[in-house]
């Protein structure tokens, strides 16, 4: 370790140690006689004050010093003289005595001043995300989504889940979004897909008697953007076997609850309040209601059912998933699935908060028979189910047990929790709304070369002139 | 819940009590006056009885009963008759009595036995991997993994590491093995790449002030593959401000210690043996000895130091970076950069285990200067430098701490505490040696329409006919 300690822990406690700090300059203040430095890191700030009686060279050197030279410091810890002392700090009862400044790294001028508060574009800040996340605000963001995912952890672990990955080169999933393609260049002209969810791998572990599964899981969607969409995004992927819907709703409720009592130190009232899909569109014209004002709560959860199975593709004149092909239908319904296919409510399940959709699941069909007249009624014929899900199909003639699950938007759910507007808030270096990552500069041209290793050709007028 | 209890909890004390189980049926025996049902689940097994006489209906139903069809039980808990206990089974003290079965699913006869332990065919294995997964052996890899990484994080969490993603969708990255490539629908003829490894963006977070990070990351090459290379693999990455090699050293060794002491119950010698790189092409011929007769452990750990900076390409007529170009170099040998770079030995360091490379890092270069002349010696000029890695020498330019980290190769690791040769037996959904997941048959083809909205098109003769 090149420090004894960091900017954020010393205090009059420790008056009179010796101690080396290390950091970046975060203001330099020249009183003439001596020269204050705040000294930065992670922890918080410590003021070093550098005297040319008590040190004549540090002192020199720290005349050159300037905003983000990245120094280390090593001196005596001092108690603030009367008058000095800074209440709003955790170290504002003492500061350094230069004894030794040793200048790490030089620094250009930033972009933007990091302390300051004011507005900077957004486009500025994901180009300098090294500066941005200096900021303090910035940074705690990440220390929130670090600490929710050991909240999730800690609560799954012990009751059994166990944490499982399934691939990202892999075939397209049931989503109905378009997917990221990967081509192989072993298997020439065959492509892999990223994954929109782990839906298909969750339930392969189901079949394959994993009982409880979960997995903090990036999925991928190439989707046109908007606030609270990015071509990569996380969710809390769970699945478990032997269930009902009342199993996922007072787990997913004990979740939340811990997560706001450890987050925000507040007590979220749980059972969350239920609201079929039709209640909500008759009262509020929404599947995604915000309850806060009516609930008299700062964050208010609701869970929405009921949703119908199927909805009308008026332009194809064809029924399709309402949320994907296996998802259960209530028992009362299958009769109703060839008559009313309108009338079939499904067993799937939203977590609304805010008036944000920040989950959704259900309870899967795990017999096979119920499985191809879904198929049927959203006109998949089994040639086209099997091209699609023909493992999963396969899978479930060999003993699947029922079961159900959910997935939890962490990105909506930490943007929440932040108290921010934007996923982008929450993600360290997140996409525009032309899916370009303004700090490296992705997606970018290929060497001729890797395209040829590909067997694949750019059609002409198919480059982006505009990002030439 | 369907069940009230797991199949591997109750045993004598239980006597009397009424009970519910869910499960697969692992073994009918029919003695015809009474049927025997071995009900396994991911917990054990149980063993349950049904009775004409006491319950005509469920008997008559168990009469049907096959192999791996899914059952829900209800019955009464009892002890087992004097002499058929069986002590090997922690349920081996009682029965069930079941006084009602309900079939929640059939199954068709499994491609291979469950509980056999003959040698199976790797590709009908993963092909069938949900039937291998209910093999204890398979199962146990992956609660193995999952334990592995609870013991990770609880080390790392309290020291102050923040866990932080990093892009999948992102730009090339220096570790010069062959790129996935996702072309961008958005920006056509551009391409992202799946990320190597998170460098770049670990030393980017360093220079964000984040100065401790891991996370357990998954990274991708497109290599030609063997037994311990997947073309998407896991590693624990992470990186440190302010440290030098010691802290990594002392990091690590603190974690495996409490990993094989964790899962192996035992106690690793730290710290680990230290061989530099010439020492170990001397003795062993290799620079990753398998140390285990001459320490005489089961486990022989050795940290391989001081490796060369730079290796010669013969073919191209260049020096290029032994690790990658960020490695920074021992600081005596900076003036022997441009006179006699092969004498130059880097900051870099393995750790091998068993004679197996499971982790590498180094001390990275923060100073601008240094890392241009280094640039200069593998002859990358500044364009090219710029085009490669511009983000990260920009970086460079705005207060870069010193840094270093390391990559821990969790497959690699995992299969050796689990005994196993192939890393593929501790990956859930791995990949053939031609890169084709057996299950899903991912790579696959895709819609015309999928590679023109990506204005892409394959080239004639580059389809596989070998898999079409």
């Amino acid at each position: 370790m090149l420090r004894t300690h960091t900017c954020g822990e010393l205090n009059a406690s420790n008056t009179g140690e010796k101690v080396i700090l290390c950091g970046w300059v975060a203001r330099r203040r020249d009183h003439g006689k001596l020269i204050f430095i705040d000294l930065r890191d992670r922890h918080g700030f410590t003021q070093v004050v550098f005297s040319p009686r008590d040190c004549p060279g540090a002192y020199d050197q720290a005349q050159g010093l300037r905003s983000e030279f990245v120094i280390k410091i090593t001196g005596i810890v001092n108690k603030r003289p009367q008058g000095t002392l800074n209440p709003k700090l955790p170290t504002g009862e003492i500061e350094i005595l230069a004894q030794d400044l040793e200048i790490l790294n030089t620094s250009a001028t930033p972009a933007f001043e990091i302390e300051e508060d004011s507005d900077i574009a957004e486009e500025t800040r994901l180009k300098y995300r090294y500066l941005d996340l200096r900021r303090k605000k910035v940074f705690d963001n990440f220390i929130l989504r670090s600490k929710v995912y050991r909240i999730i952890r800690n609560f799954l672990d012990p009751l059994g889940f166990i944490e499982c990955e399934t691939p990202i080169l892999t075939k397209s999933t049931p989503e109905g979004a378009r997917d990221y393609l990967v081509p192989s260049r072993i298997n020439p002209g065959y492509f892999y897909a990223l994954p929109q969810s782990p839906q298909l791998f969750k339930q392969i572990l189901m079949v394959a008697g994993i009982e409880k599964y979960y997995q903090i899981a990036k999925c991928f969607r190439d989707e046109d953007l908007r606030a609270d969409r990015q071509p990569e995004f996380t969710q809390l992927d769970l699945e478990m076997s032997f269930i009902e819907e009342e199993d996922i709703f007072s787990l997913t409720e004990e979740l939340m609850k811990l997560i706001f009592k450890g987050i925000k130190g507040i007590e979220i009232k749980t059972p969350f309040v239920r609201i079929t899909f039709a209640q909500a569109q008759n009262k509020y014209k929404s599947d995604k209601p915000d309850l806060r004002k009516e609930l008299n709560t700062e964050f208010a959860f609701a869970w929405v059912t009921d949703f119908p199975l199927f909805k009308y593709n008026a332009q194809e004149k064809r029924w399709e998933s309402e949320h994907h092909p296996f998802t259960a239908p209530h028992k009362d319904d299958i009769d109703k699935l060839q008559e009313a296919p309108d009338k079939v409510k499904s067993r799937s399940y939203d977590l609304v908060l805010n008036g944000t959709e920040i989950g959704s699941g259900s309870i899967r069909i795990h017999n096979q028979k119920l499985q191809e007249k879904i198929f049927d009624v959203i006109g998949i014929n089994k040639d086209e189910a099997h091209k699609r899900f023909g493992f999963l199909l396969e899978a479930f003639q060999f003993g699947a047990p029922p079961h159900g699950g959910i997935a939890l938007g962490l990105d909506r759910l930490l943007a929440v929790l932040a108290g921010e507007s934007s996923i982008r808030e929450v993600i360290a270096f997140p996409k525009t709304s032309i899916a370009v990552c303004p700090l490296t500069s992705a997606p970018s041209e290929v060497d001729e070369k890797q395209l040829k290793e590909l067997n694949l050709t750019v059609k002409k007028g198919g480059v982006n002139e505009k990002r030439r």
